[in-house]
């Protein structure tokens, strides 16, 4: 969101004008068609709902983030949606629970949170995401990140590059071939995320320190933490499934995008379970969203469903498409026009601009070309 | 909105299911090209704002009804939009001041208010819209009232129908040939409004009887308002511009809807100034929306501005498009199918459903057909 008027909104939130409105319109546009091809249906959720509801879904929702405020009605506590995704798998454990799995489903909205993020002032972000409900498999995965990359490559995004990660790697290492005392297991995961070698050895996971070397191109770093695993007095192979799992997903996403790994990268992920991902763009800050697999908690006596998704975090992406948007075809009507005439023209794509007094300026209307004898003449 | 949950979701909020989020999506792609082949540039607004903002561009924004509450950061008070039209008069007092004037803006978003509407118990509606900044004429009107009925119609309403009304009559013949006692006024209007014969004469207004007969089918109506003016002893014929514009605006847009006239009425025009509208279609109970002419308050040291400009409410034609829609073309990609012939049949309209297992049921996917041999087959 551009700030146009620092006197007159808060900080953090801001209007889109004509050339951003339309670059954010082409983007949905373009992405929800995506996701319509590949058969995810989409979802509409209301802006702000129960606290609670919002919260139940999935672990990891900061409550804290979100503005909160009673219900004059229900006198419960309300709060504005940080998040889609939690909304979507409140749809999929209640109004759809029924409907067949796998479930695929796409949503896009604003969403609001107190603060802004890190050194991005906005409070309020456009997320856009899918959701397929009810596995988690590499085929899964592989289908969720190969869309993530078509739905940013349509909406106008190049270079787009990803990066896997394994969230719950700490937990599944250190239930098997690398123990550590319970108390550690957080510190170890924090200084894997950190990338502090030394806060790691201090932390009691010397043995855990390869990891720290299995970053970057996907291709060598795999094999580095394939070695790492393959090693019995370190990993112990527990590892040789997740890396065949990525292994596959690379070969079918590789040829999109620029791969990369950091199996110990946790940031962001807090409610994935194996597998998550962040994906990046050619001239956009930071990244463009991120993805992976996560448990949706059901109903009281219903398991917890897998699920697989991606959100996405386009404004950035809506800014650099509309810098580069080229003129639009916008012709003027002068008073008196044939109203069927330009009722063609619209038919075959003009944008058109009726006079209404003597006084309009078709130049400073912003038009381009104007009609004389029921033709668009060039201004 | 469907209410799908009701233990789950607060009164007055729901989600839009499948069937419902696509007719949703239809809805706003038809209506938002219809404006913009005339010309009107999309502009998008923040979801909440200071209430300040929010109350003091026109008059008549019902502050109260808005869900309020302290901003974190700026320790001000925030209100959740319930008018999508006061941040664009907003915009055009402020963001786009200088822009060249007829501005035509339109946009689209969710409001959201503490309590529903009357008898709708909704509290979040779709409002869609058009406004057209710096003109009022006759000319703006029927550009406005044409746009309206085009846009509900490229939406999919039929059997359009659009009331006419004068919102400042009672002050244009009040402070004419129909004087009335200041305390009277505001008597004699509610009276008109709620078209009650005893009680307006009881409020000293016997003498505009004859408006509450100039009412019904626009071609008859506006005979018996002319009649009425036309008298000396009554209007005087201070309605004759007023009366002329109406017809000139009827016969640009009567070939497309069905017109009447109530000139008196008041209720929901409360910041209108000479010209106000209201839209219906078939088979939606209600209204589908209003417009007309209204005054714009600009930044300290500027006039106000006049403008004229539409909203729509299309929840309920939403519903009507989502129970009308037919079976959509989904395709069935069996496991190991080819990608590429994949891509080539969504290229060509196909949504596809990837087996990610062979669990995966077609037809309990929604699919109708299914790859095979690269051709689509009928299931």
């Amino acid at each position: 969101m551009q700030e146009n008027d620092r006197d007159l909104l808060p900080e953090g939130l801001g209007d889109r004008l004509v050339q951003q409105a339309w670059a954010s319109q082409t983007v949905r546009r373009a992405a929800h068609d995506v996701l319509a091809s590949h058969g995810y249906a989409r979802v509409e959720t209301p802006v702000l709902e129960f606290e609670k509801a919002l919260a139940s879904r999935m672990a990891g929702v900061q409550v804290r983030r979100m503005f909160r405020f009673v219900d004059p009605v229900s006198m419960r506590m309300l709060a504005l949606r940080s998040d889609i995704t939690a909304q979507v798998a409140r749809i999929a454990a209640t109004g759809l629970a029924e409907a067949a799995r796998p479930l695929r489903l796409s949503y896009s909205g604003q969403v609001v949170t107190i603060k802004g993020d890190g050194l991005d002032p906005a409070r309020e972000r456009l997320q856009l995401g899918a959701e397929l409900v009810g596995a988690d498999s590499t085929e899964a995965v592989a289908e969720i990140v190969e869309l993530a990359i078509e739905t940013l490559r349509a909406a106008g995004a190049t270079g787009v590059s990803v990066d896997f990660t394994l969230p719950d790697l700490v937990d599944t290492l250190s239930a098997g071939a690398l123990p550590l005392p319970a108390q550690n297991i957080e510190a170890v995961r924090q200084m894997l995320d950190a990338k502090d070698a030394g806060g790691l050895v201090d932390a009691g996971g010397g043995a855990y320190l390869p990891l720290l070397y299995a970053v970057g191109p996907f291709d060598s770093a795999i094999e580095r933490l394939a070695a790492f695993d393959a090693n019995g007095a370190q990993g112990g192979g527990v590892l040789s499934g997740r890396i065949a799992a990525l292994k596959a997903i690379a070969a079918r996403v590789g040829g999109k995008a620029r791969l990369t790994l950091d199996p110990s990268e946790r940031h962001g992920f807090e409610y994935q379970s194996w597998f998550g991902f962040t994906i990046y763009a050619d001239g956009i800050p930071g990244s463009m969203g991120r993805g992976g697999t996560y448990a949706i908690l059901g109903q009281t006596g219903r398991n917890p469903e897998p699920a697989t998704g991606f959100s996405l975090y386009p404004d950035p992406l809506i800014e650099m498409v509309a810098a580069a948007s080229g003129e639009e075809r916008r012709l003027f009507l002068p008073l008196g026009h044939d109203r069927d005439v330009a009722a063609r023209q619209r038919a075959i794509g003009w944008s058109t601009v009726a006079a209404l007094s003597d006084a309009d300026d078709a130049r400073a209307l912003g038009c381009t070309y104007r009609l004389e004898n029921g033709e668009a003449v060039a201004l």
